[in-house]
Parts: structure tokens; sequence; C-alpha cells
């Protein structure tokens, strides 16, 4: 890719380091942000550094929080028996749009993956055995991702678990609905017959 | 779209911005900023905002440069002779990557759109007619986009350019090279019947 000056190819690199974005649609954003108004860059630099360097992190369950304690676990709508695992703050996210939960969630920050060099040292687990240890607490449901990282730490939060007396719980694989039984990949499939459900 | 606090609100608005990007894209995005290491955001917005403000513009053709005169008007390769006039930057960029064009470049900074507020005023055309009447210069080639918006700068522009006495072209329309007939729009199509070229 040709580039007319240095400051263009610099900002089209760090641009083009986000997830998802390549260097064309980088020089798209960077040329686009040199035809816009010099405040629209303004901006959009400053929130992302506030973003960065202001944001706080609950101190209950690692979520993103405006406050010490986040709003999920200083509520006294929520059910305070029940922990849902899950690996970063997006998941947090994603599991109250379904609105299927009210209980609290500890937050890894991230998932035992030794390719990247994370092991359960770097995750945000001693606080998760103090909490699950609590009197009240009385499941911890393990809500990660179903890839082999994903196993492989709820495998390895399940042993650590198993001495609280609690009951532990993964959420379930399946069909997704609303998709073709023809379409699902075979392991899902063949995992859905194994842990298929009771009609009642 | 629930957020969990101010900050990646705000965040997700400034990112949200940019063209071709949704909320849901620059929710990832924001979050992934929060995983990534603090020097990735700071480096990133420094960037954006170094672009911004210190990128410079060729006081020939108005094209993206790093100094007061551009590479391109500033070669000894060109052919000064011929103008190719452009509404941006990112022009100039796609045509130089075609290979197939040496002359000089005139970028207008737009083009006349009524419903954007943007007139003949707003752009670089001055300074494209006193190039024009140089001595050197024997044609102009108009190479806008063929919308209506484009049409109308092209057709300012030759009406403007006609008292110059050199030739004015305009890029050709018609059939995209590796494109299927049948999938061709009709306009394009019957343009490019009306103003096909002859075999020799």
């Amino acid at each position: 890719m040709n580039f007319p000056t240095q400051l263009v190819e610099d900002a089209v690199t760090e641009i083009a380091k986000l997830p998802g974005i390549g260097k064309k649609t980088a020089m798209r954003l960077a040329l686009h942000l040199l035809k816009a108004h010099e405040s629209a860059t303004v901006d959009l630099a400053s929130a992302l550094v506030n973003l960065r360097t202001k944001t706080k992190y609950c101190k209950q369950c690692n979520h993103i929080s405006e406050s010490e304690i986040c709003n999920i676990c200083g509520s006294n709508k929520r059910d305070r028996s029940v922990l849902c695992v899950v690996e970063d703050s997006r998941d947090v996210l994603a599991i109250e749009d379904t609105l299927q939960y009210n209980g609290l969630y500890h937050v890894l920050g991230g998932i035992i993956s030794p390719m990247s060099g994370i092991g359960p040292e770097e995750l945000n687990i001693p606080k998760l055995l103090e909490r699950a240890g609590a009197e009240e607490i009385k499941e911890v449901i393990l809500a990660l991702s179903p890839t082999m990282e994903g196993d492989t730490t709820s495998y390895y939060l399940s042993k650590r678990l198993l001495d609280k007396g609690i009951k532990i719980s993964t959420i379930a694989r399946g069909v997704a609905i609303g998709g073709e039984l023809e379409y699902t990949d075979a392991i899902t499939l063949g995992r859905s017959i194994l842990t298929r459900t009771i009609y009642q």
C-alpha cells in the first residue's frame, strides 16, 4: 500500500491494529478524519484515552464500573446466591441483554491460554474462590466460550471449586435457536443429542 | 444498547461516528482497547491527532503532502501538460495505484453538492483555473465520480475551462473490466453502447 505521507502511514498502522480492521479500512478512516472537522478527531482521541485511563473496575466482580462497586453487585434486587463466571465485561453485557439472569457475576479478565502465555495466576481467580466460599453463594455458573481454552478454564475452575460444597454448572451447549439442524456442525449436534433434556 | 459506564458510552458514541462503523462494532473496539495495554490506546489517539493537526497540503494541487509542494508536483518525471481533476486525495492514491497516469493532479477537496450545502466557492476551483491557464497545460481530465454531484461538477468545470483553449476530457464510463454484461445496470450498459470505441 502506498502512503502519501509518514503521518498517514502512522495513523493507518495504529488504526489497523484494531481487531477486524484491515489496512484498507484504516486508510478510509484516516482520510475521513482528514476531511472532517478537526474537533471530530480530537473528541475521538480524548474519548479513547479517557476510556482507557479512567475506567474503574468493580472491587467485587471486576466488571467495568462507575464506582468501587458496580451497579449489579450493589443492587438489592439481584439474587446473591448465584455467581456467573465470565471471561470479560463484554460477556456480562451479552448476558444482561438476555434478561434471563438475575444473579451476580464474576469477571475473570481472560481465560487460561498457554498459547498466549495466560495461566491461572494471570486471572482473577483468588477473588472468585473467596466469593464462592461465602455463606450466601449456592451455585457457580461457568459461562465461558465453548472453545478449547474455555473448556480448559472451566475444568480448572470446577476442580478448584469442588471443596466449596456448592452447585457448579455450565451453560448449555447445543443447537442454536432458529438454526437449522442440517447446518449445525457435527460436534455441536452430537453433543446436543448426548446432553438432551427430557420433555416434561 | 446498554452501556456499563458513561466513559464507555462516550467512547462508543465517538467511534460510531466513523463511516461504516456501527454501535456494535464500536462497543467491540472500545472493550478491546480496555483489555489491551494502555499504550495501544495512547499511541492510537496521538497518531490520529498528529495526522489531523500536522498534515500539510500541496500548495499547487492540494494533495496531502509532507512539504509545501507534494512529490508528484515536485517530480521532474511527470508530464506537466496534463492535469487530472479529482474530488479528494483518496482518488489520487487510487489513480496512482493504476500506474496508468503520469501527469499532474488537482484535488478539489469535494464536489458540488447543493444537498450538503457545498457550492463551487467551497472548492479549490480558482487555483484550478489559474493552473489550467498556464502555458504548459494542454489537457484537463475530469476524473470525478459518475454520480449526479460528480456530473454536475464536471459540467460546471467544463464551462469554466472552455475559454482556456485546452482539451477537456472525462474518464470513460462503461462496463467494468471482468464484469458480466448481464449484471451491469441498464444505464451503464446503455451509455457503454452510445460511447462505444472503434476497433482499430
